[in-house]
């Protein structure tokens, strides 16, 4: 049995270590970052992981989630490439201190309990990696690209949970957070039902989010309309012709893969082995 | 700067994350072992790497040689397929124990003083996953798969550098421990030369001791002849033909590929990035 910590790093290096339509991956680099960039980012990530305990009773240490998450980006920026795992690793957060604390079913709560304090970790955390900022509502006080926000939100009393609530509408992980992670957990479910070929199941979960809703990342680069358009090309063709027609389009589903990785990270907890 | 613990991980996933003629990788599962149970392995192997210290002064634990091996071994064994690290840790953890003393380069007298009490590790190590082991004399009293051996090694103090002298004619990764790391230092050298297609530098590097020497897995496993024919193929054919070929007869070079994590790992400590 790994930890949470083992689990969540687990969960990365599956999500990155599949090829799935869009992604870097096994057989594909950007030119920006590659798919070796995803292996060290991984590695860098579990610092923040290793700062929650190991799930035994007793064991646990009372790490915020805001700090595990910094740490984990801060890790993560290990190489020389662009953002790899900004995304897969707020998602992981709240579900790796559940875990710790004593069941990852409890993150929705875990989310909700999140402080100012958390909210202004996560603003530190764009310090370390240059992360895609699609358009605010200019009449936020708290735009991540304002280096006052971070004090702002503390003096505010403004936390981590109120933060994504903001911007859930544009995006998909923040949505996760603010719902109860509903589409995480019922990803890892799928998977769960799935022995023996990982990578296939992997690939599998990916597709089927992806043909449920559109991906947020791809919204905001892309527009919605795109967006729409990449749920219905997921819908119409087979996987290996999917990744061909997004590749040449340079779309990449990237929330669609955070939100893999959140559903390997619960299906490993709940004893999905590999 | 990562960490000796996170480079020798980061060592694993690159060399497990790079497509290389014959082995198990992004583009290729065994039947009994496969690429996400490599990702695994090099997870729960990071339990070894973690009982070393940071590397900085002060912060060193004097963790034996022989338990950094073990615990890796067994965290590595936290997946359902056959052995994917053994070999490689093998060559790591005397790298990793140096590094964390001071530096890689002094990995040839971590070697040489090793203990009994770490022989006693590396045989307890076969407990925990079914690793290829060759013929051996009928007059070596210390035969892995005795039981007892790992008694009588303690009691008639035959270290671990000793047992690896007794294995070095027929096995590369002890043959590294006796003669100093040669071919593993050599490699990070060239390795270190290359700048930006780590995929390339990996699989290079890979190819380059394929063409030096025999790999002694395959000598082991499908005779010498055969091993010999293999440096020959990897002269003479392009890599890509070599990987075609090399999955066809099922022959896995597999002492080289643990090379090329050792180099990976020096390469690492002096500074090469990804």
């Amino acid at each position: 049995m790994l930890t949470p910590a083992e689990d969540a790093q687990t969960a990365l290096l599956l999500e990155a270590g599949t090829q799935k339509p869009g992604n870097v991956g096994p057989t594909r680099d950007f030119d920006d970052t590659t798919f070796h960039q995803f292996l060290v980012g991984a590695v860098g990530a579990r610092r923040g992981f290793d700062a929650v305990g190991s799930g035994e009773k007793g064991a646990e240490k009372d790490v915020s989630v805001g700090e595990v998450f910094l740490r984990s980006v801060r890790g993560a920026s290990a190489h020389e490439g662009g953002n790899t795992q900004f995304g897969a690793v707020l998602l992981l957060a709240p579900l790796v201190v559940a875990s710790a604390r004593g069941g990852v079913e409890d993150a929705p709560e875990v989310a909700k309990e999140t402080t100012p304090e958390d909210a202004a970790r996560f603003y530190e955390a764009f310090d370390h990696v240059d992360v895609y900022v699609g358009d605010v509502d200019d009449e936020y006080d708290y735009d991540v690209r304002d280096p006052e926000a971070r004090e702002r939100v503390v003096e505010d009393g403004v936390t981590l949970y109120d933060v994504m609530e903001e911007s859930a509408a544009r995006d998909g992980v923040a949505r996760e957070w603010t719902d109860g992670f509903p589409r995480t957990f019922h990803a890892a479910s799928k998977l769960e039902t799935v022995r023996g070929d990982t990578r296939e199941a992997v690939r599998s979960a990916y597709v089927d989010l992806l043909r449920e809703e559109p991906d947020s990342l791809v919204a905001e680069r892309r527009g919605t309309e795109k967006a729409r358009e990449v749920t219905r090309m997921a819908r119409e063709l087979p996987p290996d012709e999917l990744d061909a027609r997004l590749a040449d389009e340079r779309i990449n589903p990237g929330t669609t893969a955070d939100i893999v990785a959140g559903a390997v990270f619960v299906a490993l907890r709940r004893g999905w082995s590999v």
